[in-house]
């Protein structure tokens, strides 16, 4: 009877919560709405200090930037077409330090130089801890990506490796696990970029759309890697009702990317690498690796209970960080 | 070089983020938008439970009622015409019983059904204190209202009786002032009602827009009191570059609301009346004010320094309690 959220878990929260939304809008990562004959995508996305960021390794103006970059890949990973605009709610305790509220602004509106959208209105209220609620909309283009749309047969790809924005976080906080290994200068900038300034999938997505083969339907499977890759590929097996296929010697690794257990984890289910995850037909498959340079193709979709498989049939299980568990 | 938020208090807060935000959106109750060659209305409130709700005094579903009602009475400030939807950014801690969740949804869904609107979406997470982030969308009718479109002659107009909300509070919160005083039980119950589940004002703009005279410009002056009529009347006063005259006589009192110094600052300063505050053409005044039984006249718009005064040339000062103040 008096069961608390931290019980459920946040699949079962949403679960709970299909019933008050509008059909078919809890299970993607934008809605739909189509208010004067043209399709809007609108998105909402809270970042909590302490879950979603920790100012310890992160500056306010990366805050800023990736609040804005995490709502932009739901967008992207939707089949946004152009981003119109955002709202911003703030929240933070009375004793934030002004600087931190314009710097946090500074990197928000940096990321609309670059990626598009205004910055339109929002709100303020004080709190007992940082927290940002960001709205975005924008129009929908040619191609709808829905995670209930992948078939068996299918292959997975996704636009570029993964783990980066992970290895980057260590590399922050000083982990002992990257600060007393010799690792690339090259792959260690590439990381901390990666995490300090993330950058949503709409490069990704255009290519996508263009290199479509003539004649083929518009049908891509499709969500964004903000969760990690596993969460990404479960989430497209539980709404499209197919399995997942991986080969351990195609996982998406970085340049120099070491081998190993525990970086094969980082890359599985690192998370915030805002990269677009896809099941698509095999020929615009072929079309969109040739034509994306970091695109790589990680497995097939079979028909089969909704879980993630390598090719040898053993099952993959989700690691859940801490970090990533929401409630 | 270190202010605090709580230093700068919510205006100058709002001031400094004006360069962030596209040009003329930070002034009123909502932002336009114009994806498709029509006009959009955007807004996004931020609640917080201790700040805008007390779990004490509220449950769960008239907190989400309340969260509805709060972002429609913006929409309605600025002349929606049509509700569209909404999306909830919802936090709370871990602890929290999913059946206050459940009921804020309902509460939520109850506030939809009744004046429009779907919810299509959102985000969830834990956090330290409950908090609900909406953002809603509609489209805009005729008159689009501004805090800015006050003017000189105007009358001010506000669509109902203020102070209810306060006391309604005061009475779920055992609140001496009014458990010592003899109130007829009418006004204590509409009083609890306006508290537990306020309106927005849709019907009362409806009743505006129609009862235009004919030939007349659509131009008016307007917001909504959720955070006190005065503060209305003050934000009207600043967008606008107008002083605005009250007379006592005319205070938009219930019926049966008390005399009273202490009465009447509740009146003025109680704050979630979500009723229209408008400054308009005298003629227009006079339409609305035969058409819309609730409407009230209580002053003019004149020329001079953005402020308030009686019609004695007596400045009235806005009272803040702890309860608006947002930082």
């Amino acid at each position: 009877m008096h069961e608390t959220l931290a019980q459920l878990g946040e699949r079962e929260i949403l679960n709970r919560l299909k019933p008050f939304v509008a059909v078919g809008q809890i299970d993607d990562d934008t809605a739909q709405i189509n208010p004067l004959g043209r399709e809007l995508l609108i998105n909402t996305d809270v970042l909590v200090e302490g879950i979603h960021f920790s100012t310890k390794t992160t500056s306010a103006s990366d805050v800023g930037w990736r609040a804005i970059s995490t709502n932009l890949s739901d967008l992207a990973a939707s089949g946004v077409d152009q981003v119109l605009c955002i709202t911003v709610g703030l929240v933070a305790p009375s004793n934030t330090p002004w600087q931190w509220v314009e710097n946090a602004y500074q990197g928000m509106k940096e990321a609309l130089e670059l990626f598009g959208g205004e910055l339109v209105g929002g709100d303020c209220s004080r709190g007992q801890q940082k927290l940002l609620a960001i709205t975005a909309i924008g129009t929908l283009g040619p191609l709808r990506l829905h995670r209930s749309k992948a078939q068996p047969g299918d292959w997975l790809v996704t636009s570029g490796p993964h783990g980066l924005s992970r290895l980057g976080l260590a590399l922050l906080s000083s982990d002992p696990k990257v600060t007393n290994k010799q690792l690339p200068l090259k792959l260690k900038t590439k990381a901390i970029k990666c995490h300090q300034r993330p950058q949503p999938p709409l490069q990704a997505l255009k290519t996508l759309q263009k290199c479509k083969p003539r004649g083929m339907q518009w049908r891509v499977g499709g969500t964004d890697s903000s969760d990690g890759l596993l969460a990404a590929i479960e989430n497209l097996c539980l709404c499209s009702g197919c399995q997942a296929v991986l080969y351990p010697s195609e996982l998406p690794r970085a340049e120099q990317w070491p081998l190993g257990t525990h970086w094969d984890n980082w890359c599985m289910n690192g998370g915030e690498d805002f990269e677009l995850v896809l099941s698509m037909p095999k020929e615009w498959a072929n079309a969109f690796l040739k034509t994306f340079p970091s695109s790589r193709a990680i497995g097939t979709m079979k028909a089969g209970p909704p879980e993630i498989t390598w090719n040898s049939g053993k099952r993959i299980e989700i690691s859940k960080t801490e970090e990533f568990k929401h409630f």
